[in-house]
């Protein structure tokens, strides 16, 4: 069904490639447009559109659908233009006019706009819950192997001794950092936007507050042309949220790549997080860890999507903005499953104390002897100088014996 | 099936994230590379490593496996690896020591570059092929109508004259440009890569002219470094070239949002590529425009992908690599479907030869007034401020006698 | 100065390159790197490496650096790597040994964290200035003509009437929105770094705390992988939140741009924000507004360098992180000066009445008038369709009548 | 000077904004719009707006102005709008109504496009110089080292042996890619814009093809819209021309930070091409190979800038379009300076045979022993499998022995 449909002929090739896409994210969006409509029926009720009658049963329909979709059950029917016009069918079908009077006083755009938040909202949390499985793996770590020191490096050459506790510490913080972030990130979306129409609000008033606590938010959006303006920019933030998780990741990743190298040996990863070569019998290839790096890369681009679909645009709804759905889509499964890795891969990560102590050469304690000079009243950058001296004159000398 | 299967456990949900999204690229990589172990196939049999009888036993088996992948069969099993794995496994059920045998002289990284080049080869006509349709589209416009004449803009203001036909030529020159952008991009992709091995050659040498000329390709990959460097960069190029195509019809797409508002009215829009609005009963959107205008911005995210999956690595191959995969496919098929989309969208296009008339207001001429005293001596800039100032002053009359 | 500089030839093309794009940038930072220091010093003075004279002598000496370099002198030697040296050598050049105790306790590292995070936020700050100066003049105009009602737009097609004060609150609606993602962006900027060093501390105890207080600070960095990590990371996120107020700020230039096509003529430009052309003496053109619409591409490109120039790298410092603060700095100075220019298009813009009602033609009522039904008791979807096909028919008859 | 001019206000703060950036693209761009109006005078000559000595004066003046620009000299004056103004300007004040003449037969958009080409042709050739300089120096590497064997890896982790040898004939293939890539990006700027005016003809004909040959080209772009609309998105293509390179030589650089890492120490830098640390006496840290990887985040964000300026709006100029100019700018120059360190780095890089053949494990050749039971007849997988099992079971041992 098409909620505009007239007595014009219509295509439907333009029909699938209008949906392209979209038919996949639909399935994932419709339980939250049941969810929205519940609290929209609501709203309609308070102010006389629906009957005491019709409103239960406007609440059991719209529950019984979201709980077939939550059960798997494919609810769009082949010529359903998307989940919306899917979920006011089905209502039309078993209700008749009741149905008829679900999109009073709303357009499929703050309808949308709702499902969206209601769904983003609750793929956050999970995402949420992921990074807090990842500290707490990170911690498990910290209090297994946590006083081994190891060569903490910079520009990746060997700088000065860290402990295993404090790269845990290190990445446990900037995942703090990037929870704060998702939280901002998340903050404007829990705001009512049912009630502002298509952009330019509804010749009817509803009571937009109630419909808000419904749906569990605090807030109503109280301009329509805003909610329009803030749908692909909160999309966008929110990415950069996800974004921010999986750089720290990326970095992690890139640690334990490198310092699981058998010539560094500090770490080893366990058998059932790498894979092997077609080719070559010896290899056990740290692939996990390359997806979780790589997927940073990926969600870049998910984000430049996000940017760059709608921008140069007039105010108001244009259809180029749901493409933006698809890559927050993609990005929350992306962090969600790489979180998950990450901690399986921490929880089971091996610390080799010997090899750590191996790898802590003479010269990463070249800054603590300067500092011995400090101490005895030498200033820092004499001290400095000096031991540096030393040290590149020892280094000539030995090769001049060779 | 693992191709690397050692006595060592292994994580299934762990193989599935390393998986992840290549499942449904597998099955699309599947016939290409039963193409591709074909021709190894014949290069392994040319040095001995298979006898007739097992060359033919192979050719016959990949050509059915081939054939039941293009009829739409499912090949992989639950837990094969990958499309590479199931071929392996399935030629081995089937011939046993001689499918055993398929896999001498490559390694994994080879064989998926060929796939990969076979596949994106044939995609990549696929998308010349829309974009010839697309010139023709707009031949048949410029034939139709292509000396009716309509305000030329820049900057979002009428500036000089313009007609349908220079309108239509401008976009066929552009998509010209891109055709030979995208021949550039698939032009190191003709070369064969098998036989590079893992990067590093093989142990057995093989008769790799041959092999490219069973691939028909005219040269082969000197350098297995080279080889497995190019892989992203080659995939970001072609996205690169996919992207150009896509800038043009953005920005074709974006003229015809614009022109087809009724305010302008110089063209109208078959009611067969528009859609309604579900609140707003006098709607006709441009919806199938503003996909195609939005699809350029994901095109530019998905090689924001392929462009930062693999920098900052290390040479050889990496499993970040295979990510780039994915936006290649997407962004051929978005290229494709847009292409056929904009080609319907202009030979369905009417022009309001009226409406185009009525837009050119006299400020257009204006220009030409200049050219007059230029064509009697008068120097441009004097011409051009003359009548600039005639102009500017008759406004302000005009705003004064109000 | 090179503050590592040891008894071995240096090249001096090499060091050109090294410092590539950041003499300017440290011309900048320059004072930041003074304030910092200043802080620095009370805490050496605080653990006793620096006398009560010393630290007079230093706070004294980088107090009238920081204000030689506000006053636009160079203080930066050719041979300096950078600021920090600068400044390190002028301290010795004035203090001799009080000089070379500046540095102890500290790394560069922490160091340049210090003084980009003091310069970050003091340019965050005037940006939100701008952002409130932007929301005056939105004020102002909705003040001006709040009630004026003009044709509100989705797909670029009249939809329904909105008015110029719901113009205008819509974007200060946005604005603000922007305003709490740049805050959010700002927060962990607030922290202290110095005392983090090269990443893994430093070998003297220093009170960190104190420091922080100094520097207007209410926490500190506890871990220095993460201060490290942080770096580009932070970067990333704040060029994030400059882009979310482009944005706002685009799509305003985008209505403005087209709502001042004279064919539109909903609102006028003063010709002090417009341009001509070289050509045709009739232009004038929206360049301000173009060029305000352009740099959200700009600053677009800016994040993806941040967000692309360190990751895939392991943890440490690595001098390819440096590159992201040419890419903030303009991104700051991009948003503040396209927020003043928008204020004063703002401030400027005549609103043409007549031209607004003109707009307003019948189609855009007809929500209205299925509403009127639904007000009759009709249900929503049913008093749509019947409006629908009233009007498609209406417009079939005038096509034939003609 | 504007070209513009006309008797109406105009606020020089907004001038300014509406320059930003461009002065300093101007004084680059200068010389090359001197050759452009040369042979743009030629053709005024030959359809006779011009008189002989009208052109000799044009042709010596413009020369002239070139030279002093090529000099270094300041031509722009405080309140000229752009470099073309300029030159318009100084003809204008030296020959009186000749200079009033130039801008006959032209816009300042095709002006503008011809000066951009010519300017982007000249430094991309330089980039094609730098390249040969780059492969030149990885040839003599390979002559002096090119037979030494190293641990190739895939994963970084270790997988077969190469060469020196194989490692730099693999970037040179690399590059040589790349140059096709520039060269297939140079190929459409070949051709002369001018005469297509603002981008919708002129009202004087104009021997196009003349110029044409005056400026060096084979062809002439024969529809305005075509010119304007190749605007920024040739500049894209010509920047992903530019990255491929850098591409190219940041996987060489991340290959040279690790590989010259003490624990591996398969290569040494020389000490010219290194820094040291503020706070660590020790530290040689590879700055340079840091920045030249580093770029390459740098370039994909000035592609992205290039690439989304200008989407979205509708054909003919905008002024959103010359903010590409400066991200291709700055593309080239981090090229070419690369390019240049790239080649220093590989002149004078240390290959240490010892490590490299220390780094030769056992692990290493265990394909070569599946190949040797490959040439006794044993199935390739077959003989995989048995050495794999060996291995790791031979691992095991080891592991219980200990």
């Amino acid at each position: 069904m098409k909620l505009w449909h007239k007595d014009i002929p219509h295509d439907e090739e333009a029909s699938s490639f209008a949906a392209a896409g979209d038919r996949e994210a639909d399935r994932r969006l419709l339980p939250y447009d049941c969810t929205g409509s519940m609290a929209h029926a609501t709203g309609l009720h308070a102010i006389g559109i629906l009957t005491d009658d019709e409103l239960a049963a406007l609440l059991e329909a719209l529950s019984a659908i979201r709980e077939a979709a939550l059960q798997g059950e494919t609810l769009m029917a082949p010529d359903d233009e998307d989940c919306h016009s899917a979920i006011e069918r089905i209502l039309t079908e078993r209700l008749g006019d009741t149905g008829r009077k679900i999109h009073t006083c709303r357009s499929r755009n703050d309808q949308v706009l709702c499902a969206l938040r209601l769904c983003y909202l609750d793929a956050a949390e999970g995402v949420v819950d992921g990074v807090l499985a990842a500290i707490t793996a990170l911690m498990g770590l910290e209090e297994r192997h946590g006083s081994v020191a190891f060569a903490g490096h910079t520009h990746t050459r060997k700088a000065m001794p860290t402990t295993v506790g404090d790269w845990a510490r290190g990445y446990i913080a900037a995942l703090r950092d990037s929870v704060s972030l998702l939280e901002a990130a998340a903050s404007p979306l829990r705001s009512n936007p049912l009630g502002t129409g298509a952009g330019y609000g509804l010749p009817l008033p509803t009571d937009r507050a109630l419909v808000a606590r419904e749906l569990g938010f605090s807030k109503v959006d109280e301009n329509g042309i805003y909610a329009q303006l803030s749908r692909t920019k909160h999309e966008k933030v929110l990415i950069t949220a996800l974004g921010a998780v999986m750089y720290d990741l990326n970095r992690m990743a890139s640690d334990l790549v490198l310092f699981t190298h058998p010539d560094f040996g500090y770490f080893n990863l366990d058998p059932s997080v790498t894979t092997g070569s077609s080719i070559m019998p010896q290899k056990t290839n740290p692939d996990i860890l390359e997806i979780i790096r790589g997927y940073y890369g990926v969600i870049v681009g998910l984000e430049v999507q996000a940017a760059t679909v709608a921008h140069n645009l007039i105010s108001g709804y244009h259809r180029d903005a749901q493409l933006a759905k698809g890559a927050v889509f993609s990005a929350l499964d992306i962090t969600r499953s790489s979180l998950s890795m990450a901690a399986r891969v921490l929880r089971t990560l091996a610390v080799d104390e010997a090899r750590c102590a191996a790898g802590l050469s003479p010269d990463i304690y070249l800054t603590e002897k300067a500092y011995g000079l400090v101490r005895q009243g030498v200033p820092f950058r004499t001290a400095y100088q000096q031991v540096a001296n030393e040290y590149f004159s020892s280094l000539g000398k030995k090769e001049e014996s060779i």
